[in-house]
């Protein structure tokens, strides 16, 4: 069976068809600015020099799905003969709340929960919501499954999930820690013990999701115990344009001083902030290239980073109560050798050591010296495969 | 030399007389309700039952020093015989920003910049600069020391000091972390090396100062290079009615969903959360209580506590590069052994490990045991000798 993986942002949409016979990606591609004047196409049949670009206005997600059904069986550029050989559409859903703890078919019913969870997310949840009532649309006898980011770190105990403040905003509003970027940590929490020898219910990980955006998880024997986002994926992390972590009062203090609005202020803080408030870009590489010229608060920025990172390690040592390995994926996690370098080389003193010869790119698997007392590991993540095997996995029930 | 040791806040007033001789408290006491309805005084006399307690209204803070100072003359309960035996004052004053790295003497123009300073913490501020002032139109001739809460984390690093928020808000507005509990920090510093056999110089700690306000520094040879709370003493621990860490969003959420505005969201975030919020009581004990008889939540709250400080135990030994040790207290981490030993527990596959015949109320230094791979003390803070101290150092230059 073939399933169509969809990720809709509010003006965007991603998509793989993935062949399930073998697991392997058949086609993708990415439609921009959706309800935007110069809504642009891209589409690539892998393994193949087939590929479908334009420029075209497309009003909603509806058209957008429209124009993706019809490049994937093009005669000449497409993936597949028919409609029919796709079997169903996994959506990967931002919020999940406390109602998903794992994957679910979209019906009636799921639809109104998935719905009821709009205020936690609303231009995530509305634009994942439109990605899956376009499929609806344009393809009403094929079954579509929820894929939720929060889903993965629902295990988490009260203890890390609760905030301090009044229960009832807990009780009555759901405010709590949820986590994200969950498919990639599931994924990561089931890849990364093959290469620690050890059996995935019996090993404590410290798995570190650093793209654009970042998120740590500390999981013990496959569950997660905590997470550095929280009830919205602002927090945590220096990320791209996130602040992370923050004093709370820092908004009210801010808001007196500039006159902004708390919307304006976390607007800021989830888009102007991070590596983009405190220097050139919200892209690593950048500021890395600006503090190679010697611009000392791109190197601030980058060590306020590097810094972080360590100390949710060190934090997360002590929530998994002593890791059998630190994985890194992601963007930055995957690419940048040299970020990993530096944020295990603050751990010497664990006698945490990453082998050079090892530390290199598209080498994955460990990359921790032989002696090293926590396992180091790079692993590429995937997060479009576990919507896909999750997809396949409920539809087979039908 | 005597020194008066004032710590004003904002309907309050703590003082303490300190024979600088042998740094022995002679007299202490506290006006509670100032500018209130049915302001209370009391006065103790240490070592004798020399006590004056009445009920009397004072419109202000000096009308509550010259009280003070009566009481301290009284013939018959005083403690010295006339106002010429008080060298100077020594006040405890919230923010010193960037511009106080340590005590000062209160002049002309350092007044200028410690009002300078009130929007950073507008209320303690105020207060502590009504303290500085009545005592300057009672006693025009002594002088004033300005001992700061913030002074002694100014060691840290930009990678900690910083927050992820656009540069030009630490430029303009000098938004980044400064943290506080700085003269208890300090002492503890100074004392914890001698308890370990090591110089101050070259000892790594990690000191968590737990009371009804919590907060963790890390110090490296007697310099700070972390601690817990921010730009205000909202940040970190979960505390007595403070919570501490949070995702910046939830102050958003919040807000939408129930029409507070942002002053409001900041009172209840300092005021209604923390202990207050999730359970029975800002005090930890009264919470512990509840939970003792079953109360679920207060059992949740407790463990929310003890799980913040381990992470932060566990985020700090990172940041010092492996602590020599590990130091408790303040309210909490002086009183309750079995809150200190619930922390230590957490940490049992690092190699700490607490003797529960060390660990014992009132039992100074050393609580862990021979073989743990970091040592655990339980030392007494003191917040006013340190003033005293500084205040004598600087009047004696004069």
């Amino acid at each position: 069976m073939k399933i169509l993986v969809i990720n809709a942002g509010s003006s965007s949409l991603k998509y793989q068809l993935i062949d399930m016979d073998d697991e392997s990606v058949k086609a993708k591609g990415l439609v921009e600015r959706i309800g935007i004047e110069g809504t642009h196409f891209k589409h690539n049949v892998l393994g193949t020099d087939k590929e479908i670009e334009f420029t075209r206005n497309m009003a909603d997600h509806t058209e957008a799905i429209a124009a993706v059904l019809e490049a994937l069986t093009d005669k000449e550029n497409g993936a597949i003969a028919s409609l029919d050989e796709i079997g169903a559409c996994g959506h990967r859903v931002l919020h999940g709340g406390e109602t998903f703890k794992e994957s679910a078919l979209v019906t009636e019913e799921s639809l109104k929960e998935i719905e009821a969870l709009i205020p936690l997310g609303p231009l995530h949840q509305r634009a994942n919501i439109a990605g899956i009532k376009a499929c609806q649309s344009v393809m009403p006898t094929k079954p579509n499954v929820a894929v939720f980011d929060t889903a993965f770190h629902q295990t988490m105990p009260k203890k890390a999930f609760l905030y301090g403040v009044p229960y009832k905003y807990y009780k009555d509003l759901k405010v709590r820690r949820y986590g994200f970027h969950g498919t990639s940590h599931r994924f990561i929490a089931g890849e990364a013990p093959k290469y620690i020898g050890k059996a995935a219910d019996d090993c404590k990980l410290i798995i570190c999701h650093l793209g654009n955006g970042s998120s740590l998880s500390a999981v013990v024997n496959g569950k997660v115990v905590d997470t550095s986002m929280g009830l919205t994926p602002l927090e945590g992390l220096l990320m791209g344009s996130r602040s992370g972590d923050l004093d709370p009062a820092v908004l009210e203090y801010i808001m007196d001083n500039t006159g902004m609005d708390i919307h304006q202020m976390l607007n800021m803080l989830n888009k102007q902030s991070g590596f983009a408030g405190l220097s050139v870009s919200s892209d690593m590489r950048d500021v890395k290239a600006a503090a190679a010229k010697g611009d000392e608060l791109a190197k601030a920025a980058v060590d306020i980073w590097t810094y972080r990172v360590q100390k949710y390690i060190g934090a997360y040592n002590v929530a998994v109560g002593g890791a059998d390995a630190i994985v890194f994926t992601a963007g930055i996690g995957e690419n940048d050798t040299q970020a990993c370098a530096d944020v295990i080389g603050g751990l010497a003193f664990m006698g945490v050591k990453i082998d050079p010869a090892k530390n290199v790119r598209g080498n994955a698997g460990v990359i921790s010296t032989d002696d090293s007392t926590i396992k180091v590991l790079r692993l590429s993540t995937n997060e479009e495969l576990p919507i896909a095997r999750d997809t396949l996995a409920i539809v087979s029930r039908l």
